[in-house]
């Protein structure tokens, strides 16, 4: 088989770092804006050669599109202009709805499988990425009845060989959805670590008495701006809705804490305790 | 040595466990309200016997009090009260202007030392504590200046044998950074937590599509309420004040998003990167 990869980063890197263990003939041709990116990616066995997206798009069987959603909406109507009718087109965009509607009258529609694999780190680029990422996480497919059966085998043969677990659902409720576990934690985490370093930007060596739980909450304002603004963008309106719950939910603990009601705030938080079993079955 | 522990939970019990490692003659005697908790402590090593309050304090060398903050202030004077003038008295509060002011005119003042070791796991009780918690992290010593030379004697040794990184602090400082540094990363998963199972209690399965990131931004959401609301309570006003700037840094990214500023969004990202150096530091 052979891959066109765009976007030889994390994301990408890691999929077809982990397809090559049990797929050794697998050839993959990178796509990217960033030549420093597929030296890298080439260095590090990711990638076999690099290309242009048009040649690579008719030489291979697959494309996968691990870029920037804002990139998916621009680039997925043009690949599926340049395939053919046997080859398959994946996107690992993490939001799911807009990048749906642009292709959603498309004539070639059946070549493409729209898919989030819910696993990352708070680094970029193809030096993070590693072959064990998506072993065992969660795949979530979108609109699977509007994908060929052709395109459904080649994609489900490359999950099963990372023992993925699969889960179908709308691009509506998955955007919904993920604004609340996951996207919402990114602004959260970002938000924080403006906080602190505004307070404390004249004190840096204060830092010293951060512990483990502080890194824990600001590790993902570490992650990529250019990766987070457009899905940002994307699910807009459901992360507005979050962000609102969310600042309600922080006025009432600090109207707990302003007037002191010391039984509802042991209430607030043993409710916010039942996230445990939730937590601990993601760890 | 021989050591009198008030609360033989996660961070009394790991320090102890610590030390039980160069100090393999050390008696440790509990004191817990929870009885459950002092068997359980003593089928872990953690202690070697329980007693009351008055009788250990008299018939040790040192008082640990690693229960929470208000307890601490209820129980500091007293135990001073009882403490002959060699005895050591050290609380491992999260909070310092309010146990220190609770004993500034205390005749026996010198007994005490004022410590925040900076470390700790959102979880509790004995059976959470590990003797390698403590190992190389950073502890906090307030009004060192007013403690005896030979209590200080005795907890720079304690500490030294688990290579902990001293720093001194005036109570003040102490309590406004830490609000910040740690005590708001509580707040802001808490309600992050409440946040989530607010939107997805109908859903439960939706948290399949959950992945590290969002465990690791609401893991401290797990913590102890019993705890936390006493920290809170007595490191109010830098809270609210910490609270306020979280909350209108929400507010501004809203904004952003609102009006679809893409450049000021990635601005605002960008500068939130800075957090990186600090928390690789951490970490």
């Amino acid at each position: 088989m052979k891959i066109a990869l765009v976007g030889v980063g994390l994301i990408g890197g890691s999929f077809v770092l982990g397809l090559k263990r049990t797929m050794p003939h697998l050839q993959v041709v990178g796509i990217d804006q960033n030549a420093e990116n597929l030296i890298q990616a080439k260095a590090l066995g990711i990638i076999d050669s690099s290309d242009t997206l048009e040649h690579a798009v008719q030489t291979t069987d697959c494309t996968i599109l691990a870029v920037p959603v804002d990139a998916i909406v621009h680039l997925l109507p043009r690949v599926l202009d340049l395939a053919n009718a046997d080859h398959t087109v994946i996107d690992f965009g993490s939001t799911k709805a807009a990048i749906c509607g642009s292709v959603k009258d498309h004539a070639k529609r059946a070549c493409f499988i729209a898919a989030h694999p819910i696993a990352g780190t708070e680094y970029s680029g193809p030096k993070a990425a590693f072959a064990e990422l998506f072993d065992n996480k969660v795949m979530i497919t979108c609109e699977e009845e509007l994908s060929g059966k052709q395109q459904l085998a080649l994609y489900h043969q490359c999950c099963a060989s990372m023992q993925m677990q699969m889960r179908s659902m709308d691009p509506k409720s998955h955007d919904l959805h993920l604004a609340f576990v996951s996207h919402l934690s990114h602004i959260s985490s970002f938000a924080l670590g403006k906080t602190v370093l505004k307070k404390e930007e004249s004190e840096q060596h204060i830092f010293d008495m951060a512990g483990s739980g502080f890194a824990s909450t600001v590790r993902l304002a570490k992650s990529s701006p250019e990766m987070w603004g457009p899905i940002f963008k994307h699910n807009k309106e459901n992360l507005l809705d979050g962000l609102n719950t969310y600042i309600q939910e922080l006025e009432r603990f600090k109207a707990l804490l302003t007037s002191m009601d010391e039984e509802a705030m042991l209430a607030y938080m043993k409710e916010a305790n039942k996230i445990r079993e939730i937590v601990d079955r993601i760890a």
